[in-house]
C-alpha cells in the first residue's frame, strides 16, 4: 500500500491528564519528519471540533512550545465526551475530505476508542482513505492490552505521595482527629486508589485501609474495619474510589450524580462517598473524621511529574504517527513491559475494536484477601512507574524519657 | 542575668505544616551548640505531652535525621489543640521541675502563642525560671506582628500551582463541565486563598473569582458572578475560603459542623462551602460544576516545597533558642521583610502577649473593591514566599484554519 499524503489531525478526549500534551508533543515533533504529513491540525475539543470544523493548525508550531507541551498538564487543544452518532457521519468525514485528512489520531481512554473505532469501520464504510491510530491516555489505567497508560504514572505518584504527606498530618493530630479519608478517581477500577500504598514503608504507615471498587463495598464492614485499626494505632488513613458501590453496583453515599454522555454516572459532580462515610464515621463511633476531595487536582499535579511517565507519553505520541505512516492503521499504541529486572518498556500495537470494548480491572493478586489491602505484588508492578523513589521523611528515634512524677 | 542552664523542651502545636519540622530541625540544631543546654526533649502531642509527661529524648538525635526534618510535613513530635486550664498548672510546673525544665519552645499559631503567653505569665507567678519562646507556625499566615509566618509559603505554593494545573484541565473540559470550585483554609483570614491568584500569567487565566472570608458572602451575588464570567470566557475556575460567610458570620452551606476545644467552628470537618456552593451552580445556573477539595493535602504538600518556606521555618527555629538563651523571654520570634527590591529576610522579637490576642486579616489593598479578586499589591507581597518561579505552560498559537465547509 502506497503511503497516503495529506493532512494529520489530532484530537484529546475524555479527562485531561498530566501527560496527554507530552503525548501531543510526541505526535508533533514526530510529524514533522514526515514529508507524506503536508499539514497538521489539532481538534479543537475533540471529535466536537471536527463536527464544528473547529481545527487549530499546528503545522508550525514552535519549537519551544512543543517542549514545553511535555510539562503542561490539561488537554491544550480541549477536550470532550462526546459519543458518535450515526448521523454525525456525513458532516463528519465532508469535514475531513475538505481538509483532505488521510491521518486521524485520537488520544483518550476506552470512550474515546470506541471513538477511534467507529470512525474507521465508517472509513472503511464510504471508502474513504484514512489511517486512524489511538494513543492511550487514562489515570484510571484501566485500558486493557496495555501494560499501562500514560498519565496513570504521574496520577498515581500525587497519590501516593499525599497520602505519605497527610499520614505524617493525621499522625501528629491524632489527639484530636482521627480518621482521615480520601477520594480518589476510578469509577470501576482501582488502579489510582491502589497507589496510595506507593509511599507506604512500615506496617503503621498510611494508608491503613483501602478500598477499590473491584470490591464490594459493605458500610458495617469498613466502620469495623475503622474501629479495629484505630484501637490498634490510634489514627485510620483510609484511601476510597469514588467508585465504591453496593452490590447492586449502587454508589455509596450519592444519591443525586448526574450521568455523562455516555451514560456513566458522574459521581465525581456529587458531593462523593468519602465526605458520606467521614460523617458515618463521625456519627456511629465517635471519632473526628475528615475527607481530603483533591478532585482533579490528582490528575493534572505538575509538580508530582514522573519523568517516566512524560518519557512514555512523549514516546507512545510519536509511536502512533511512525506507525500510522508505515500502513498500520486501526490500532491503540500500547506500553509492553520488558521482562527484565531493570524496569524499560517499548510500544506495541492492539486493535481498536479489541480495546474499544475491554476495560482492566485490579487482579485479585493486587487486592489483599481481606479486601482492605493492596499486595506487594501490585507494588512491584506499579512503583517504576511513578519515577524518582519518594523521598523518605525523617523518623525522630523516639526514645521515651523515664518518668519520674 | 545568668544564663539558665537545664533541659530545654520543644513542642509542636495546632495544624501540621510542611515546615514546621524544619523549625524543629532549626530549634535542634541550635541547641547543641550551647553548653546551658543539657538535655533536649520533645514534647509528644505539645502540651498534652508536658501534662502527661510524655517527652521524648532529642538530645542526641543523629544529624542525619535532623536534616531530613527539614524536608518532612506533618509534626513529628505529634500536636494538640488543647486549651489550658487553671487547674492544669500545679501539674505542669510539677514535671518542668521534676526534669529541670528552663527553656520551654512551642512552635503554632495565635491559640498555641495563648498557650506560650499563659505558661510564661504562670512562671512568673509561681518565681519559677523559665525562659518561653514562640516559635511562628501556621499556613493562614494570620499571626500579627511578622511579615508572614513559616509553613505560608509552602502551602501558598501548593494553591497556587494546582490552581493553574486544575484551571489548564477546566479549560479542556469546559465543553462538559463549567465550573471549577476550589475550596481552601482559612476560616477567617484569606491569605491561603488570595494566592490562588499567583500563578496567573493572563486575563483569562484562573482563578477567575476569589472570596475570601474578610468580605461577606452573597450567594445571590456569587451565582450572578459565576454566570458573569461564564458568558464571557465559557468556563470559571472559583477559589474560595473555607470560612466564607453570611453578614451574620455563618458559614456558608455548613449546618453541622463541630466546634474545637478554642470553641471555633470546624468547617472542615463537615460537607464544607465548595460542595455546596457547586450544587447551588448545577441546580440554579444549569451548569456542571465540581468542588475540589484538597483538604490536609494543601497544608502538608512536600511537592510544593518553598525552598524559601524551609530556610526560613530552619532560621526562625533557631533563632527561637539562641534569644532565649542569651535572656530573651516572653516573645515570638517573628520575620522582618528587608525594605530593599530584592527580598530577604530577618529575624525579630514581638510579646507574646501582643501576638496571642491579635489575628492579621488581609488588608483592604490586597482586595479588589468587587470583592471577588485580588490585587497586584499581595502578588507583590507573596512571590516571593512561593520560591522558585512556578513553570510556565505551553500555549499554543491557536491559528485557526479557515473554515471551508
Amino acid at each position: 500500500m502506497a503511503t497516503l499524503r495529506g493532512t494529520l489531525v489530532i484530537g484529546q478526549s475524555g479527562g485531561p491528564t498530566a501527560v496527554i500534551n507530552a503525548s501531543l508533543a510526541g505526535m508533533l515533533s514526530e510529524a514533522r519528519q514526515h514529508s507524506e504529513i503536508e499539514r497538521v491540525y489539532g481538534l479543537v475539543n475533540g471529535i466536537k471540533g471536527a463536527l464544528a470544523e473547529n481545527l487549530s493548525d499546528l503545522t508550525n508550531e514552535d519549537a519551544d512550545t512543543i517542549r514545553a507541551l511535555e510539562r503542561t498538564p490539561g488537554a491544550a487543544l480541549g477536550s470532550c465526551r462526546r459519543k458518535l452518532k450515526a448521523d454525525d457521519y456525513d458532516r463528519l468525514f465532508q469535514v475531513l475530505e475538505a481538509h483532505d485528512v488521510r491521518y486521524f489520531l485520537y488520544a483518550g481512554g476506552n470512550d474515546s476508542m470506541d471513538t477511534c473505532h467507529r470512525m474507521r469501520e465508517e472509513a472503511n464504510r464510504r471508502g474513504y482513505a484514512l489511517q486512524v491510530m489511538g494513543v492511550p491516555k487514562t489515570i484510571d489505567n484501566d485500558l486493557a492490552f496495555t501494560d499501562h497508560c500514560p498519565g496513570y504514572g504521574t496520577a498515581a505518584r500525587f497519590i501516593a505521595q499525599t497520602t505519605q504527606d497527610t499520614g505524617l498530618d493525621l499522625f501528629a493530630l491524632r489527639t484530636f482527629v482521627q480518621v482521615c479519608i480520601t477520594e480518589i478517581m476510578g469509577r470501576n477500577a482501582g488502579w489510582l486508589t491502589a497507589a496510595a500504598i506507593l509511599g507506604k514503608q512500615r506496617d503503621g504507615d498510611a494508608p491503613h485501609l483501602v478500598y477499590v471498587p473491584e470490591r464490594v463495598f459493605d458500610e458495617e464492614k469498613f466502620l469495623s474495619d475503622v474501629e479495629r485499626v484505630y484501637k490498634q494505632l490510634g489514627f485510620v488513613s483510609v484511601a476510597i474510589s469514588e467508585g465504591a458501590h453496593d452490590e447492586k453496583g449502587e454508589p455509596i453515599g450519592v444519591s443525586s450524580a448526574p450521568t455523562d454522555a455516555f451514560g456513566h454516572k458522574v459521581v465525581a459532580l456529587g458531593h462523593g462517598v468519602g465526605h458520606y462515610l467521614a460523617d458515618r464515621v463521625t456519627k456511629r463511633l465517635r471519632l473526628a473524621a475528615r475527607c481530603n476531595r483533591p478532585g482533579t487536582i490528582q490528575r493534572v499535579s505538575s509538580a508530582h511529574y514522573s519523568q517516566v511517565d512524560i518519557d512514555e507519553a512523549v514516546v507512545v505520541g510519536a509511536a502512533a504517527v511512525r506507525q500510522a505512516i508505515s500502513g498500520d492503521d486501526g490500532y491503540m499504541v500500547t506500553l509492553v513491559r520488558s521482562p527484565e529486572a531493570t524496569y524499560s518498556c517499548q510500544t506495541g500495537l492492539a486493535k481498536l475494536a479489541d480495546v474499544a470494548n475491554a476495560e482492566r480491572f485490579l487482579p485479585d493478586g493486587f487486592i489483599t484477601p481481606d479486601g482492605t489491602g493492596i499486595t506487594a505484588a501490585f507494588r512491584d508492578y506499579a512503583l517504576p512507574l511513578i519515577g524518582e523513589p519518594l523521598p523518605a521523611p525523617a523518623r525522630l528515634s523516639g526514645r521515651m524519657v523515664k518518668r519520674i512524677v
